[in-house]
């Protein structure tokens, strides 16, 4: 497949960031990507990464223009390589990012990046994939990027091949079928100090709790695919404060413990439930970080807003609907 | 043992608290309060109860000269009419308690005011028992107070005898033997909403990581066993945050959520890992509660009470060091 000419060629995709409802938590194969368990997200309009794919091999991964340092640089080099090498190609790819919200943040900006990545990547190669094909390829780049590929809600599957030829992302329900949510509260602009990657491999090794996690989280996409065909909104938002909860247990038990929350995480929490008890709908949610996310229905959103900047540790208020699923926004998309 | 001119005649006993380093949560036998697992503590000289025993039937639990209000009453008065049947006795038994430090706001009252008021009741019947029987005795009014009839260091034992006469409390280090004590940040005054005891009930039928926290207990135990031993304060206080973080993720996974703590109750678990950072060997446990008691050696208690007092969410700082097991006061005691 060695092309010529592809030296000025260039694609791009765009991928929205998503939020995990029924959380993802530890891998069953850390090499190839695949989850320990099955997890459930909304798709989030608003949180954008733009990937443009090109041939540019001093300069293999880049955001907004500028080197990405470390080792974000390696992992997406590495990445590149594997969907160039799995596809045959000897092209080199190199990516830049646009973003439109703070990256490695706990805000899921890896999941928009690695999707828009994967998709532009395959669209450069000229590759023909099914939707099914890119949700695992992007889970490679990373797990929650598997999910981007659709809009509204969607749910990675566990999957069981070693291979992980089974673990894709399938939409459970589109965006414009149910007019929901998120209001994200950024309590902490600063980077984390550890990788998701190295915090779910230590509190699986660690945690005492960590098979109890594993043996529940059936039952969890069981009432939440049950609860989203019935549009039961209630029960969505009940779920998704317990999954989130047994997630943050989880990690707090490793040795040492991995505690993200901050104190302000427990002022919005409790902030969430002064919302609920005014008779406002609305569900609280965080992952590998301290901002916590509100999930509400689309009406909602102003007052939930409001609610959260009223908080005095809140340094800003970021409201995402649901969103769609990955564009392609030059070249041709890859899916048939 | 109908006994003549006991209207007059009183029996007096003082008990100190006690905090749990190796936590106790759950019950295999809530009738009998039976402990799912065993557990360490620490006992704390100046938070005291005083029971005063009497026979006054027609107000048989007070406080301060006032009557106790509610299930309490109702748990009180239960556990003196068990205590006066397992000796035989037809005394109704009644009893006053004084405190000198706040009560069911999670700093353990509970386990001071029924192991001096087993203590003073057993004196009071003129019973002979050990301090082992003691203990199982106690424990019967509520689990903690059963660790409280020993000074300094404290195991209680789970036990497997159905009838919990193998379930009581054996002394691990005298308080005279290893300087330690405690500090005990007040974040809120407020009774809690929820009894521990509901509370455990709840978490053991409903949280899906109940079952790690039950297979995780004896490896602790055992390493606290041997760093007690070994005098070995750093791995004390490392088991001591792990066993507390343990126990709240426990009671967060539950269905709904158990969650004790506050915004400032992440401030103080911060104010701590400062001090460490500083080299000062400090190390937090909280009980069902907001509040953040701060083992540490006795030497550096001023330090640590200072750094806490300068958390502003803090209300006030308690300084307790390791205490002695109970005592009778008036009457004859009854371990031979």
């Amino acid at each position: 497949m060695q092309r010529v000419d592809n030296t000025e060629r260039v694609t791009k995709a765009c991928a929205c960031a998503n939020v995990a409802l029924v959380k993802y938590w530890g891998k069953r194969d850390p090499e190839a990507n695949l989850p320990a368990v099955g997890s459930i997200s909304l798709t989030l309009e608003g949180l954008e990464a733009e990937a443009t794919i090109s041939m540019r091999p001093a300069d293999r991964f880049t955001s907004r223009g500028k080197t990405v340092p470390g080792r974000a640089y390696d992992q997406m080099v590495s990445f590149l390589d594997w969907v160039a090498r799995t596809y045959d190609s000897e092209t080199p790819l190199a990516v830049n990012i646009e973003t439109n919200f703070p990256v490695a943040a706990g805000l899921a900006s890896s999941a928009a990046i690695y999707c828009a990545t994967a998709t532009a990547a395959l669209s450069f190669l000229e590759v023909s994939a099914s939707r099914r094909e890119l949700s695992a390829i992007a889970r490679r780049g990373s797990g929650s990027a598997s999910r981007s590929v659709f809009g509204g809600l969607v749910e990675w599957h566990r999957g069981t091949d070693p291979g992980g030829d089974d673990s894709f992302a399938d939409p459970l329900l589109p965006a414009e079928d149910w007019a929901l949510g998120m209001v994200v509260a950024i309590l902490d602009e600063g980077q984390k100090k550890t990788s998701s990657r190295d915090a779910m491999q230590h509190v699986a090794e660690t945690s005492p709790l960590y098979s109890g996690w594993l043996a529940a989280q059936e039952d969890d996409l069981e009432s939440m695919r049950h609860a989203i065909h019935a549009r039961d909104f209630p029960t969505v938002g009940r779920i998704t404060e317990e999954s989130t909860l047994r997630m943050h247990a989880v990690t707090m038990a490793a040795r040492p413990a991995v505690l993200y929350w901050q104190p302000a995480t427990l002022h919005v929490m409790e902030a969430v439930r002064e919302l609920r008890a005014t008779g406002l709908d609305a569900y609280f949610t965080m992952d590998a970080g301290p901002q916590v996310k509100v999930l509400c229905q689309q009406q909602d959103m102003g007052a939930v807003a409001a609610k959260l900047e009223s908080v005095p540790a809140v340094l800003r208020v970021l409201q995402a609907r649901a969103g769609s699923g990955v564009r392609v926004l030059e070249g041709k998309a890859p899916w048939k």
